[in-house]
């Protein structure tokens, strides 16, 4: 068994995927936004490649179930319900609707992993629960991709250093998993920043970003480890939260 | 100033080069090679895309004065004069000759480095050589890129840890230098490793592929520090080394 991560999904080739369990990283903050959606009731995330594309296919749905999310450069789409600020989708929000969402690199991530046997949506505020995922997996003789979808093809910190705690603790106490370059050093990143996870944002170029155009609370709410405990599951081109639904 | 790395020659944008002093790694062993020919005395260094385009190359100049060089899958490639074994290119092989050397990643990402002020080849065994020349760069307001060659498009931990260990020795004692988030992560790993170099190699994935394939001394040559302190400069389509030549 291995895993192997990869930087930047727009990297992803189809041996990568094929027949693996996908974990897909977008930590600030398409992968956060989407495990808040989840677990605030929200009955699907559906990731789409473009503004236009979301338009077009809320177009096919009734518009009371349906928000429109997502960011051009960091910021919210025009005529669009919500941004990609994980504060965004709380409950009164987000509860029985169906989220068409578009970000700049963690839906292209999500639409190269076809061919994959299971895709999970992965980062802080799902951590436990993905984790214990992945180990079932690993366990069960699955081998695991994990990809960092990156900032604008680009290596990015944020979702290394999130993949590194992913990949530090999925391998303990099993022998004999292969981890390729890549997530070796994710596994040092984590090691540096431990549980400063804040500190790793404001280290990277893209947290600093985020900080500098008004979004520094959202560093804090991408930081907060085990917030939205769900499983958020890509399949059939949507993404719904593995395990029973309250509302059905 | 800044010291931005970049993974993968293949995702060189211009906008990463333009202007720019560029440093190219491919520890594992083209860089190697490099600096061995031109520091035993080859006139030139000619880095071509194909094995083909080397023997057209070749066909232009006086046979006697040429060796062709390079890899396919880590093996000499038929019909020519040396492989990619940094230990093949000794003086009484390649003084006086022009080398023309394709590999399977180096010589890609040299060719991508069009419209960087300087490009230089570096790697371990031309460090301190190469250090001073990018250190002297950046006190004169260059921005300096570490472009890590990598292995078919992937992320590489040699090249990554040889381009922390410049990192973090150009910025010593230089305030307000700025790092992308590579040149962060690649810093992490040169002080996982320090000087067991031969660890990091041992480690990475390139780096046992190549042990397994018989080439195990290749890996202490490539991490013998400054045993050959050249600097390669590419230009012109030809690297040479900077510097009087003993041989005019």
């Amino acid at each position: 068994m291995r895993i192997d991560v990869v930087f930047g999904g727009a990297a992803l080739t189809p041996s990568e995927v094929q027949g693996r369990v996908v974990a897909v990283i977008d930590v600030l903050r398409a992968s956060t936004s989407i495990a808040a959606a989840l677990a605030n009731g929200a009955r699907a995330v559906i990731p789409l490649e473009s503004p236009d594309d979301a338009v077009t296919r809320a177009k096919t749905l009734e518009r009371s179930d349906v928000l429109l999310a997502g960011e051009r450069k960091m910021l919210p789409i025009p005529g669009f319900d919500l941004g990609n600020s994980p504060r965004e989708f709380t409950r009164e929000v987000v509860e029985g609707k169906t989220v068409l969402i578009t970000t700049t690199n963690g839906t292209p991530a999500i639409a190269n992993t076809q061919g994959a046997r299971d895709v999970v949506i992965a980062s802080y505020v799902n951590y436990t629960a993905v984790l214990a995922m992945l180990r079932a997996a690993l366990r069960g003789g699955a081998d695991i991709t994990v990809v960092c979808a990156g900032r604008d093809k680009q290596f990015a910190l944020e979702d290394a250093g999130c993949a590194g705690r992913y990949v530090s603790n999925v391998v303990k106490r099993l022998a004999g998993i292969e981890l390729n370059d890549a997530a070796q050093a994710c596994s040092l990143i984590d090691r540096k920043y431990g549980d400063q996870i804040v500190r790793l944002f404001e280290a990277s170029e893209h947290g600093r970003a985020l900080r500098d155009a008004g979004f520094g609370e959202d560093l804090t709410a991408c930081a907060a480890v085990d917030s939205y405990p769900v499983i958020p599951l890509y399949q059939d081109r949507q993404i719904t939260k593995l395990g029973p639904d309250r509302e059905r």
